[in-house]
């Protein structure tokens, strides 16, 4: 089996598994209890609260856990517009969002908020002065993808944040860094963001858990409400073994960082090599690009149809993003890709354990696809 | 060790922890993946549905999955508000919901809804009348506990939500069910509720998935928005392993319930022999309630202090509820207890684990610390 769809979800890695498993069978009191089962599932979660907060160069009390990136992109966006949105109302992003991101900043502009969406530019990236030349006094948050979940394409956030900052600090920075976290370095007081989405999952945790960084001294209203946990900025009981499990593996994954980055360009430059020969199929290529997410074109061919044929040779891809479901990126779209691109392009994304070896039976699958399959007429 | 804190959380049950770790390691895909890796994954979650649906007479599509009970109650209150709330601006509910109903209430009333908080009588229990006579064409929602998390009342739901759509079936109902499920029985069909919220962790799962009940044909906006997940009801990656579990433990707890319900009984009633003989020593008694939940004061002695005093001899047990941390509890204020009764209450939770020589055991133990600790001096 050769999986290359790790940005729609990770194989949770052993030390992962183990903590969870842990924490369900010996650790299981609740957190909020008074009693020592309370305070030792307290610790538990203070001890990850540590780790993802060390991983990101933040401070502990900055980290809040969440059930995923899709809460903590909610949380980062609604809270905004809870706590400054009756004063502010106009919010700069980007047309090449996750839509956890896309479809809230959607949500507020149907209520009435002013939203520009800035569209990148022919090399993929977003100009930072588009953006910066659109904050103005009623701008209340700038939220911007840092690694863009279906081509790779990598954003100067930091840039943008701080040119934002020097406009006005009042203005809200928020960045989804789901595909970026442990695969590049995520930098908080470096990025200049108010606050960071993480995932788990997408870093060989299980589904079901995630963190949000918000900037000490921030003040938001929360957005889920109730018992006060997560210092009342997320109410709900913790998921005591997710977030240990999503602790152990950041600590494995963040020191094999850059080695797993070296390999990941390796095996984007093998992907080329192997592909550029046949006719058709081409990587798409940016100014500035994370190797591990590859948007290959494979012209004149059904990417749903290439996907079906791939699986039955035990090789797992994506069409497009896993959230989308087989509809038409409008993500893509917005990266410029033609209409036949749309329909045609497949989403290979790496982990560490992807072997130079499955790069080029998937190239040989994708050339028995080209010649077992009916091309698409037009 | 004696475990008498079983509202605020469970000890996972095997049969839980198992199907958990099955899918962490075998069935890891994403269930929105379009390969069969995501086809498993998906088959999974609808696998689940089925049983949490059975388990409450409610038909597949009427179950979502969330991260908690909590986060099903925020979904439920706020989706009502974002779906009618332009045109309806009263809220009922009752002056005894957990906080995870309450702080989102008081949420809306401070963005204008009108809140009409319904205290219990006497006898613990809301009465239907005080209720329904607040209905009028302008009222969005009812919210209503089913069973008290902090003294094990139950409220007549059925009688009311049945009263309350008689009047106007646009008015929406909505039990927080979490401390009922799985003890008495909740039926979605005959209770007359819109929207019911459930939780995984107080019946043996583990913490950090729960779901949400939503009748058929409701057409709810979502809380939380993004990828679409959950016929975008609740955007997110599912949390695959934890749903799992879940629907794991509801299997295992649904063919136990009636026996465990008996046992509770027992204990209870144990629990009230063998403390009525002590000086000051009292069970807070109700017309309708739970025998799981138990509300336990012992007058001149503080609660914390009794806590403390038990957990050093392995006997855990709650002062109020886990999620208010040691806050005097404005629910047992509004049954009634007095001011030193706040301060002096317990609550013993059971589970099917517990025996009567566990209740023995915290009898005489709390014989022991009366002995032992100094009196509250008022």
């Amino acid at each position: 089996m050769i999986y290359f769809d790790n940005s729609s979800t990770t194989k949770p890695c052993e030390q992962a598994i183990s903590a969870a498993s842990k924490a369900l069978r010996e650790m299981w009191g609740n957190p909020s209890s008074l009693h020592k089962m309370g305070i030792e599932s307290e610790r538990l979660i203070m001890n990850a609260r540590e780790v993802i907060a060390g991983s990101i160069n933040a401070e502990e009390g900055e980290i809040f856990f969440t059930s995923g990136a899709t809460e903590s992109n909610n949380t980062a966006i609604f809270s905004s517009a809870l706590t400054k949105g009756k004063r502010r109302k106009k919010i700069i992003t980007t047309a090449t969002e996750h839509p956890s991101v896309s479809a809230p900043i959607k949500r507020l502009e149907d209520q009435g908020f002013e939203v520009v969406r800035i569209f990148p530019g022919e090399d993929g990236v977003i100009d930072p002065y588009e953006v910066v030349k659109q904050v103005d006094k009623n701008t209340l948050l700038v939220s911007m993808i840092m690694v863009n979940n279906e081509t790779g394409v990598i954003n100067d956030v930091s840039t943008i944040f701080k040119a934002v900052k020097a406009i006005d600090k009042e203005v809200y920075t928020h960045t989804d860094a789901v595909q970026g976290f442990l695969k590049i370095h995520v930098n908080a007081k470096k990025l200049c963001a108010d606050m960071i989405s993480l995932s788990g999952h997408k870093v060989y945790a299980p589904k079901g858990v995630g963190a949000i960084y918000i900037k000490k001294g921030l003040n938001l209203k929360p957005f889920i409400v109730g018992g006060g946990q997560e210092k009342g900025i997320r109410s709900g009981t913790e998921s005591v073994p997710l977030i240990c499990a999503f602790a152990e593996t950041v600590k494995v994954h963040s020191k094999t960082q850059d080695d797993r980055y070296k390999k990941a360009a390796l095996l984007r430059q093998r992907l080329m090599e192997r592909t550029m020969t046949l006719d058709g199929v081409y990587l798409h290529e940016f100014k500035s690009f994370l190797p591990y997410i590859n948007s290959l074109t494979v012209k004149g061919y059904k990417s749903e149809t290439l996907l079906h044929f791939l699986e039955e040779r035990e090789i797992y891809v994506s069409s497009g993003s896993a959230c989308s479901k087989g509809k038409k990126s409008e993500v893509l779209k917005a990266f410029g890709y033609s209409d036949s691109e749309l329909d045609s392009t497949l989403r290979i994304s790496f982990c560490g354990d992807n072997t130079e070896d499955d790069v080029d039976r998937l190239a040989y699958e994708i050339q028995n696809a080209m010649n077992s399959l009916v091309k698409i007429k037009r």
